[in-house]
């Protein structure tokens, strides 16, 4: 576990993200506002915030750094930890932890590996994932709400039912993922009820402070910070904390994980709502919202500030 | 880049290199010493040995740290760093950097992606890394040696030649890639020659004490330490350095990269020669070697070895 | 368009049936009954049936050809027919009609391939066939039912609701390839609906006589032929009756199509529930049932009594 | 067997064939000659010749029927019938006969199926098959024109000198191939002599008559006819031949064998030349020859041309 490094906030946080907000605008325009489910495709595309929070308990934002977002693919993230959680190993069993090398909705490894999706952060291993928490949640989409109200101290938090309505209206792809892996017994409730906590999750709203928050105990050895609200409490053990964060390095960005590697080198999650969430361990972490995405689905300006901002702090993993 | 951690030589590494010596043998065993070159396939088994090199020039080892093997895809990574030295950022037109998600020789990817290899670790990718030096040097074999023994000052480092011929031999599927890529025009020198060059770069034979030494530059942002030989010297720059370690990362150990991440948390190149080096950014590097391989071509007592030490040592990747 | 060959009638059929009868049963035991249907599994596997029905109207048959089993995929032959009827040519923008050289329920070609399957006669293909005519009939399973009573000139002809019900319980993976064509546009219609529909329609039983009266038009250049029951009538044109014929002949018995072609050379359509039926244009049809599958999907004594009797008969398709 | 129909020079074949080289004219300009081997791009692109060649002796043509063109994969016919009376049905081991349902030049299933080609018309397929042919003659070059020659008595018959230069120098993915079966132990001859020997067979060039009399074996029980030369002889078995024409049926165009067999219903192979050769079961054979290709590499006036010869003539294959 990493010994806490020198006090990150000696570095001058606010010139470096207010150099980066301005930089970043440059690249308004170079990517498109996810169009796949009709309610996403009508966010303004010229929207950026950033947050970064530290784990002495400072925070650090610039532009539309409170405006909330569609956590989306993000979400997958919690889900995994609140899996991770209760399944402990055993969770392998159903769900792979390698680099797919392929498109976050393909379903010819799926054809090939019998049923078992490489990792939890492709969408047939985040709908395992949804499985696994629907046997032990009687109302799955409230659980996770409540977990994350309370990882946020965001008592309103919620899913923006709309989206998650024309979600599942459009979910044709997720549901041959989730009837297909039933079909070799991976997918044990079924894939209605599936789906349906799967849209809510996706659709849950956050703001980038809010997400730099909620994920501050992976950056902390597993241990939430003390908040107004409440003091920190161990969420994971620092050895889980180390290997979620592993896993986020190798798989957190879809088909662009080597990619993201190699530029930022930090763990990483990203959605298709435009955000992104990267943790500096043993420092903090760092929330970036851009709603244009790239042709793998990754928000350009988010992916430029964080390439940016590890360039000008000297953060990164290791 | 990490500022130098707390002095790792605090860490009792003598003691937990014995322990983790005596706990490997339990073992022995378990996996299979490479066949497919018959040559290889004549090294004994119960072998094993290990060697911590710290950025501050002290050493450690156990077992056989001093008796030579095969480095075989140990090689990549350095034939990588030369043509990333040489050719900077515009080596990434030729080979990828994303996790495979398949075996290290398979072909299909390279017929989905028109002849660009995933990355330069995987076997397609490692024979365009050689076609782009052998376009670069008149005799790529010595020049590469060269470059090995300097790193190891070691000036008797050789190829094994009887494993050179094996491989060369027998390298029909690799001749297969080769020519494959070719025909996307993605190998520009003759087939046969990158092969000749290929297979004696894989004969390259260290021990892990040499081979813990050579990667040293990695976890010392870029810089090689000064040795009893010789000054150090700025061999990349830092952000290179963190840039290969990231893809040691994501894609050092063929399709098992995800769990390596996840069980080790460092970068690491292994080879089916049983060896494995791994870097501690900012700390130092572990070369390890036990012939017997996993079903992907992985040390098993390799792997095990260095999971225990970073259990023991607290090492790893940030 | 053929011209009617020599009488067939004077080719003593009936010792060569009998002839057929006592080598099959040699093959007793070399396959398996189909097991992926609990309902289905029940069926005893020591069964075999022949029926030849000739254009001149004369009919031939040995052991159990008028025991009803289960048509399962015979039966896309027949709505294949109907929508060709009802589409004509528009019918190949939604389906292809390669051999798909894959199994029948793979979805690896549905991905590269844009969700439009290889052709009518796999999984995916028979259900965007039932998806058209869904969207044709308000009662599809009616009149689908309808349509074979009348080829039959047998009133009492039905579906087996036992195995209708199994089969629609486990049809997960028919249920994600309709999904997964839905996500692409190709399947219009909800598709729980489109597989009850489908389920009904695999599980309708005929006898092998009947199954040889049903598919003469076929044979008679897509005329049906006088019965007591009705005058005949052209049911296709003779240019669609030797397409369909063609389309038989290359993708009628799944990824076994080559096979069936080198050793039988007829145009056929198989099922798991273990009849075939062979078209022999300008003669007959022969149809044929025995439980007992080879790994393909196919009827082992099926497939040897037709290789038989186009050996002693001399019939073939040419 | 057919029995042989209806004299067929009963049908006018003379105003047909007219009439259908009148009409094959509007498609000039609607594909494209192939590209992939520089020696072949150079052929003038407006050229259409087509013979008819009947059981009876008899032979018809139009247009440039006696221009010599390159053969190229309707080769693989010959070659595989050569192997085919070598071999027998041990020939199977090596090779199957299944559709591919890929592209001519796939590795992928190649990769997938153990290096077992799908079937012998396939690129992968024909280097089996000329494999084979390699460890039978000391000079499978001249053995193959041997043969040819006999079959056509043109006794000037030969390979393109130039095209088989241009076709070896860049039959890079053909190397891969040929190394890539090697690796599964499915190529025994160096891979650059079976690429001679390949490139030769390619090279070939016949006219349409030529190739028309060269296949008539086929049409006729397997039997040569007699001709001003030579009598004629028992070339292949009469199963033999029904099962050759079935493998054209099923494999003879690539992956258009399906549409193909479809619109066409004949057994056919096709080369990227620009050829198709024919075949009527009983009545004759049908060679026909223009340089523009489809997409799939097939004539665009050949395939219309037999197209329009069967809708004119009511002959098929049944």
């Amino acid at each position: 576990m990493p010994a806490p490094q020198a006090p990150a906030n000696s570095t001058p946080l606010i010139p470096i993200l207010q150099q980066i907000h301005t930089e970043a605008q440059a690249l308004f325009g170079q990517g498109q506002v996810a169009d796949y489910i009709p309610a996403l495709a009508q966010v303004a595309p010229r929207q950026f915030g950033m947050a970064v929070a530290l784990i002495d308990g400072s925070t650090f934002a610039t532009g539309q750094a409170h405006t909330p977002f569609s956590l989306q693919s993000i979400t997958k993230l919690f889900a995994f930890v609140l899996a991770l959680k209760l399944e402990g190993e055993g969770l392998w069993k159903r769900v792979g932890r390698e680099p797919s090398g392929a498109a976050f909705n393909s379903m010819v490894q799926l054809e090939s590996e019998k049923g078992i999706p490489r990792n939890p952060f492709i969408n047939a291993g985040a709908l395992v994932i949804t499985d696994i928490l629907t046997s032990r949640y009687a109302h799955l989409d409230i659980a996770m709400l409540g977990a994350l109200r309370r990882l946020t101290d965001a008592p309103d938090l919620s899913w923006n039912g709309h989206i998650a309505k024309s979600e599942r209206e459009t979910a044709h792809r997720n549901m041959a993922m989730a009837y297909f892996m039933k079909s070799y017994g991976n997918v044990l409730n079924p894939p209605e009820l599936v789906l349906d906590n799967y849209c809510r999750q996706c659709a849950i709203e956050m703001n980038c402070a809010q997400l730099a928050q909620a994920t501050m105990f992976l950056a902390h050895n597993g241990q939430d910070i003390d908040t107004d609200a409440r003091p920190g409490e161990q969420f994971l053990s620092p050895s889980d904390a180390r290997r979620v964060n592993a896993l986020l390095l190798t798989c957190g960005a879809y088909d662009a994980a080597g990619d993201f590697a190699y530029r930022i080198g930090l763990p990483v999650k990203t959605g298709v709502g435009g955000g992104i969430v990267a943790i500096v361990p043993g420092r903090g972490t760092v929330a970036v919202w851009a709603p244009e995405l790239d042709a793998k689905g990754n928000s350009v300006l988010g992916a430029f500030a964080l390439e940016r901002l590890t360039q000008l702090t000297g953060w990164h993993h290791g």
